[in-house]
């Protein structure tokens, strides 16, 4: 018997990735556009639809039962629409309706990007069999998402999970959102290697001052490049605790750039969240580095697609 | 026809409260007995047994269908015990079980008392409608719960919405869970007390040094006054916002002594909302005072438990 499938759209500021997924998260046609970031809204969609002109010409197709899509936020579920900071043509725009025009009026699922990550986690990686998670991907910004009750909890906007504005320094340095010390404005990539520089840390030669640059110095032994490191994981465990005690998860899942530094980032961060993580019914959380590669927000978004599936059918 | 009940208990560090509730959370019968707090832990289940007593006495006990209960935390609802700071007699002790053992086998539902008093906002007071929502108390210390997606979300051991335990000054003071700079540590009614008198400000002849005198100097216009709630309204705007931006939560209740200050503690916690509430899907986010008196625990409470009957009779 030939499966369901479920096509699943990934969309973020660089490029939009197209593909047909089945039940068991296998990708069995892709395709890809760069993103035209800077160009009108309309000439932003003639590059999703060109992506999914690829998706519906497969012979595949006709298993296709629903759409999935994760996007760079903030996105809004409920109104299915979407403003990608990245891709200023896009405020507010109606992508959820434009899609289901041209995919003959299957169901979509929009959700934001740290939430399809999160999906696909909790599917196939590193958070598969926890049923309370938080995901974080920790890069040029930081996003997340959460599984709660063993489901993932997109909250009504499809945003929930965007631990990268909490303030966990309310007095700190103004972050671009418009609050204070956020963890992002802290515990991102750029921010890391800023402070590093403030401290004196310079590149080697032919090197960018980059986190991950900052990260070689640090397992050189640098000192500076080790104390940014441990502010980022001091503002991140901050983050992650005050997650797990407002809700409850036993498991951070940190993916994305900066958490390929490896131990720089992950054993300051250990130490730092016995700090925060205080109170009893938290002290069992623990940290592991993300499994999901590049193709999380495909997974990710066609599990979304496929749990909305589930969810009418149970009805 | 005669409707189901359920009885509801709620236990604090001051008293024990059990109740007889119908389906529109109105009390039929209600009992009490102080909390023997600094006695041994079959002393405190004694006091217990008494309240259950009254209340299997009654000619309405045979239509009790569960048990629910608040309790001061930490609770462990998946271990049905409960280590309630103020109680030092009671630490993993079995209540659930002990419970279950006085009442005939009912179903017995725990939460800790942030949860509970949630789920009577909820039900009956200023959360009603709100599919997601925080609802807290600030008073001695800064306890709270949510409400996502139309229910209660107790978490795993029913402890979720520890707002008063999240770090939003993650350099700032050490609090007494072992964290710093908790949303209690700078906004609970001891610690604007305390902030005030660090800043000069003396309670008038026969006055204590409370929260409520500080609130009383505010309202005359002592400028002292006015600087400690202000600080204390920053630190609740900057947990209520991370709240919002982690969960999606529309509205935060506050309730508890503090927020008896009124417009003293409103004001400015609606001004620096405004401040730590940046990304547009929590913009629409509004604080209310809590509508629920001292019954909120028991109806709480009581609702904790219909709901688990109305779950069990929907599979």
């Amino acid at each position: 018997m030939q499966t369901d499938l479920v096509a699943a759209l990934d969309i973020g500021g660089t490029k939009i990735a197209g593909a047909l997924v089945d039940d068991r998260g296998r990708i069995l046609v892709r395709t890809q556009r760069a993103t035209p970031a800077r160009e009108d809204g309309e000439t932003v969609m003639r590059a999703v639809e060109e992506v999914l002109a690829e998706l519906t010409a497969s012979p595949l197709w006709s298993r296709a039962r629903a759409v999935g899509i994760g996007s760079a936020g903030p996105v809004d579920a409920s109104a299915g629409t979407v403003s990608p900071v990245n891709v200023p043509g896009w405020r507010g725009f109606p992508l959820v309706a434009r899609v289901r025009a041209v995919t003959g009026g299957l169901p979509v699922e929009l959700i934001g990007d740290g939430a399809a990550i999160t999906a696909a986690e909790h599917w196939q990686g590193a958070a598969r069999g926890h049923d309370n998670a938080l995901c974080m991907v920790v890069s040029t910004g930081v996003g997340g998402g959460l599984v709660l009750n063993g489901r993932l909890h997109p909250g009504p906007t499809g945003n929930a999970g965007h631990i990268g504005h909490i303030s966990v320094d309310l007095d700190g340095d103004p972050c671009p959102c418009g609050a204070r010390g956020c963890v992002e404005r802290i515990a991102s990539g750029p921010n890391i290697a800023r402070r590093a520089l403030e401290g004196g840390w310079r590149p080697g030669p032919g090197e960018d001052a980059s986190a991950a640059a900052v990260a070689a110095a640090a397992r050189a032994g640098d000192p500076v490049a080790l104390a940014s490191f441990e502010r980022a994981a001091q503002a991140l465990a901050a983050g992650i605790a005050a997650t797990a005690t407002l809700v409850e998860v036993d498991l951070a899942v940190v993916g994305g750039g900066v958490a390929k530094a490896g131990d720089v980032l992950f054993a300051p961060l250990r130490t730092a969240l016995k700090d925060y993580a205080t109170l009893s019914f938290v002290q069992r959380l623990t940290v592991a580095p993300a499994q999901m590669g590049t193709d999380a927000g495909l997974v990710g978004a066609a599990a979304a697609a496929l749990t909305r599936r589930s969810d009418v059918t149970a009805v």
